[in-house]
């Protein structure tokens, strides 16, 4: 036993996401099906090719990679992330990390201080918040329409934010195929934001791991291009690449662009807390896009999962009560459900685990306080055609 | 550019190892021999091997490994370090660190509160020391002999400390081939520091990159072992052993051992700052477990770095002044050479560069206004037989 009063404060009161408790709870149901994880489809890692990779690296290039390597990342992945990107950036404006929410928590350890605001989407993912509450921030939430964050709520909370003395340290978005809410920004509500973002000094970090996962329709220009190409080159947007849905999330790599000053203190942040991701992981992917295979791999997995979400359309469609509404998004690998104001997806949990089906209630989806309870979310890549057929019905039937 | 004032007060004020500049500072100078960095040698990297490994496991295992992992590490491989360690474990009472700077974030995060006071021994790594310090932890250094740390010293400090109302969370030692000291507790001191530890209610973290490599002379039972065994199952210590410097450090693999609340702790630190480490790479040193490979690996490094140390050993005897006084480690990969009082190595340094010789002066491990100015630390693991005969035959024509 550890001495009582030995753990930190924040050790102590700090919140978990509940989504990995969640998923827990209903780990050992026999037969369940589960709309719940965020988990890729393992039928779509490429690991042959990745097999071969390993192999090459850790015997031609061992010396080097088994060896420390620099915290800003690995030289040669960040010149094979520019090139795939299409972007000319100095060294200094980038630096590889062990994951989209290590990345998350060195932007955050960068720029909070203990209650500071810090403005997020609602819905959100979790995860991320949680981390953020976990420095001090205070996270408050503004609504999503379908176009993106509501302008006018993003703007009236700032002014009594600032009103009331508070410092907003940024704004943290998922632009592409939200998590969990599966809408896509659109161009206007992107420029419009970072119009506003710019002329009231807030810093935007966008998280983006799944823009790459588009199954159909036209991409958007990330928030990062649009600031650089649109805006005078603004260096206001961070944005965090991770591989996790488009490579495999065992690997542990991601990659965050932003201001040269703050990627510096990311940098000196993966110092203290990692010295640096895994080299031999990071030389893995540098090798993966060299060769050309991560673009034919990212169509590939975008045809696999294609079928998922039309299939999932398809039931939701067929068996859904009319009271209920979801998006359709054009990829990613979230639904996202309204359900009747008076239905509370928490308590609606409980019995789908009881008639084997799971999603993760909405209300985990949003800041302390700021909850919705009449919504949920169900992943669509993790389950066969035939767990969707059934998994829907069984949620339909309880719903009814 | 970021906006003014955007950084946390920590980022604006926190500390740099130095190390690493410092290694910085003399890479461009041509012909230099260093001895300042901690690298192991690549020649020492069994590459083949994990070549092999990482292609089978990828092949194989990808669809477990490439796919998220728990933040509690990796089952099999905390099953195959219980094995090779010769502990009978609950798997709470272990996680597996992304390196071993992690595990001691993690550690640190888990219970220092801004102010509270934490003891090392004077010198210590700073490397962690600057890590704790940006925890907010007052660091408080307490002198070595050639047993370990002074127990005289340490507990009028802890006295003193606690006269002024400070807490004490933890004690931050190295006892196998300290880093940069290069001593190695005895087994009396060892009793003695968790005998007075435990019952002053201190925490112990064993920081243990070195003990395995020994190169002759016989193992001391690590901390860890003797509080569990010899002092009624003590979980009063944490210790973190990294495959840095026996596999390669940039696979990131470390793990932690210590009590089950602490680690629980440390997990979910993990799983907001990096969710879990890297998969691939804990199942490929889980393999190299399970196939036998480590112990013979290890005794192949102890075989090839013996020369090197007796080496640097012998050219110390035969060029320094009598007035340079040096310990004769029997394994890990430091010397520390004590000059005259009045010789400054921090001046030193500098004169060496530009007689193409290096080093990292012995202030640089010491809390800020703690320093001893009279010592510096030698690397004996990263150079050539001829490097170190030049080598040191260039730093004692200075110091003469």
């Amino acid at each position: 036993m550890i001495y009582p009063d030995s753990f930190s404060h924040v050790t102590r009161t700090m919140k978990s996401s509940l989504i990995r408790e969640l998923v827990a709870s209903t780990k050992n149901i026999p037969g369940l099906i589960s709309f719940a994880g965020g988990f890729p489809s393992p039928a779509t890692f490429p690991k042959r090719q990745l097999a071969e990779i390993f192999k090459d690296v850790a015997a031609q290039e061992g010396a080097d990679v088994l060896q420390y390597g620099a915290s800003e990342g690995d030289a040669l992945l960040k010149k094979e992330l520019m090139k795939w990107e299409g972007y000319d950036l100095s060294p200094d404006e980038m630096v590889t990390t062990v994951g989209a929410t290590n990345a998350l928590y060195y932007y955050g350890r960068a720029l909070i201080d203990p209650g500071d605001a810090i403005l997020c989407e609602a819905p959100s993912f979790l995860g991320s918040l949680v981390a953020f509450d976990a420095l001090g921030a205070d996270v408050q939430s503004v609504p999503l329409d379908c176009d993106g964050i509501v302008m006018e709520v993003l703007e009236a909370r700032v002014k009594s934010l600032r009103s009331h003395g508070k410092k907003i340290k940024f704004l943290y978005v998922i632009p592409d195929f939200q998590n969990p809410g599966g809408i896509t920004y659109s161009l206007d509500r992107r420029r419009e934001l970072i119009s506003y973002c710019s002329g009231n000094e807030i810093p935007i970090v966008e998280d983006n791991p799944y823009s790459r996962l588009r199954f159909s329709g036209t991409p958007v220009p990330t928030l990062y291009r649009l600031a650089r190409e649109e805006f005078e080159g603004s260096a206001i947007v961070t944005e965090i690449v991770s591989f996790s849905k488009i490579l495999g999330p065992g690997m542990r790599v991601a990659f965050a662009k932003g201001d040269k000053e703050l990627i510096g203190k990311m940098v000196s942040w993966q110092q203290k807390i990692n010295i640096t991701p895994d080299c031999v992981a990071q030389r893995v992917v540098a090798r993966f896009l060299e060769k050309g295979l991560m673009d034919p791999h990212i169509a590939s997995i975008c045809d696999f999962y294609r079928p998922y979400l039309q299939k999932m359309l398809d039931e939701l469609e067929k068996n859904m009560p009319q009271s209920v509404a979801w998006n359709k998004p054009e990829g990613g690998i979230f639904l996202w459900l309204t359900l009747p104001e008076n239905v509370n997806a928490d308590e609606l949990f409980v019995q789908a685990g009881q008639n084997k089906v799971s999603f993760i209630p909405g209300s985990k989806f949003y800041p302390e306080g700021q909850e919705r309870f009449n919504t949920l979310r169900l992943n669509f890549t993790y389950s066969t055609f035939e767990q969707i057929e059934e998994g829907i019905k069984r949620l339909a039937a309880l719903l009814k």
